[in-house]
């Protein structure tokens, strides 16, 4: 399996669904419509839902459940909301995410906090109407809920407002990014497993561990790239951490330091899902892609 | 009964069950907290969660179900996130809501906008932890999403934004109050129908069409409101609707005409339940209260 054809294929299926998912013909309503999708198919690396569908596999459905999907482009809508509310003036006051103009750019601020908040409350409403059993769906929704909330990604935006303010000390730094952005990634083995019916607690802490360490790879990673990164490929300015005086891995460690904590995560992440057969051998070549990604 | 000691009752109930769902102890969290509970706790009339109670009672529910108490207080969070993020300076920009500086003005725009986004993501999480079967929680999961999503709620807000920029013929202006205002007053029965287990679609369609035109009626009192109330009274600037050249439905009639018609749309949905016994003779009295009332 080449992995990047693997990802390529998933998120054909992925971009596929979230467009059914936000057609809407009402022209009362076009501008909203237009808002939502606008940054919705604004190309981002759908590494959500491509971890929700393998967890799905991985709790012994078929590929592409359409269940599991829906739950798979219900967190990507959230992902989705997230930064387009994180990206707003009074927030991080971004112009450019993806290489694209950002929400607030094309359709104004109050359109763009609408956007984010219809496509928040659009996630739910997709998984109440998956194609799978109400006991999921209810599953689905206590995780979503729960790790993109007050205690859970949006709790780590907070903290993040908050170290522009004063330095945050490296518990509260750790704690912050498994907040806001580790929240979500662990989502997604609840969402998939949900989706599967899979009751196993085992399973679960297994598959909890693999995203726990992936997240915080990614988070390194993320932090890395800010520095090293070229413009173009990665769609976002380059060294704005630094010069927002943003505080970031790089405030605690090394460049180098920080590649090798990176490693040591995805290594721990390969190994807790090792004994899962094909889907944890895929699962292991994502975390290693991951890794060394360029944008 | 009298309406006024009922809806009393009631709202110290759905208070109590409020600050019990919005109670935290993590200290790093605690600015977002604060900021959520904030508004939540700014003595609103609770007539969404009143109103929820009231229909699961209608469908068989005792009087005070924790089941429906949780899908009220979910509703009352989604009406606050909504009147958070409504007040914002790229919305309306409201200093002053029920009396008391708006959530921006005290926390700042930016935690303001992350509260509103923590108490929608919260209240989907209150109904998945509901003391209610899963069938029940996942119809209310449906119905909230629905309405308060971008073809319910946030649609609403968005032709409000475009009535600013001109000005709404009356069939836009109707569809808009149906979306803004109207939309989470129906979710009410659907909410408390749910939570009742009831199946009967008469049922639905009966408080349905009370829940649509008291939603009506209490939004022509509204702007009736906006230009006869005593501002200490109605805890919000008078007039104010003019003052910002905004469409109201006095655009389009005199005082009179306007409590005429919100009394025949009262007319309407107090024969709408009229053969529901105990529970449909308190909601055509509530009807009457909110059809008089001065904030």
């Amino acid at each position: 399996m080449n992995i990047t054809e693997d990802i390529k294929a998933y998120n054909e299926v992925i971009n596929e669904h979230l467009n059914e998912l936000l057609s809407g013909n009402d022209d009362d309503l076009k501008l909203i419509t237009d808002a939502m999708s606008y940054s919705v198919q604004n190309g981002g690396k759908r590494i959500r839902p491509y971890l929700v569908l393998k967890f799905s596999e991985l709790g012994g459905l078929s590929k592409f459940d359409r269940g599991a999907l829906s739950f798979a482009c219900a967190l990507e809508m959230v992902h989705t909301y997230s930064l387009i509310h994180d990206d707003l003036p009074c927030m991080d006051n971004d112009d450019l995410r993806r290489g694209k103009p950002t929400n607030h750019k094309v359709f104004g601020e109050a359109t763009a906090t609408l956007a984010g908040d219809g496509l928040l409350t659009l996630a739910f409403e997709v998984i109440s109407d998956a194609e799978a059993p109400d006991t999921a769906k209810v599953k689905a929704v206590k995780a979503l809920s729960e790790l993109a909330g007050w205690r859970g990604m949006v709790g780590g935006q907070i903290m993040d407002l908050q170290g522009e303010k004063r330095k945050l000390d490296s518990r509260e730094f750790n704690k912050m990014n498994a907040l806001k952005t580790g929240a979500l990634l662990r989502c997604t083995a609840r969402l998939g497993l949900a989706a599967a019916g899979c009751d196993d607690e085992d399973t679960y802490e297994d598959a909890d561990e693999y995203c726990a360490c992936v997240g915080r790879a990614f988070q390194i990673r993320d932090d890395i790239l800010d520095v090293i990164a070229d413009q173009a490929e990665f769609g976002k300015p380059v060294g704005s951490d630094e010069k927002n005086g943003k505080t970031t891995v790089l405030s605690y460690m090394s460049l180098d330091e920080a590649q090798s904590l990176a490693a040591e995560l995805t290594d721990i992440a390969v190994t807790s899902i090792k004994d899962y057969g094909e889907v944890g051998a895929e699962l292991a070549e994502f975390a290693g892609y991951l890794l060394t990604r360029r944008k």
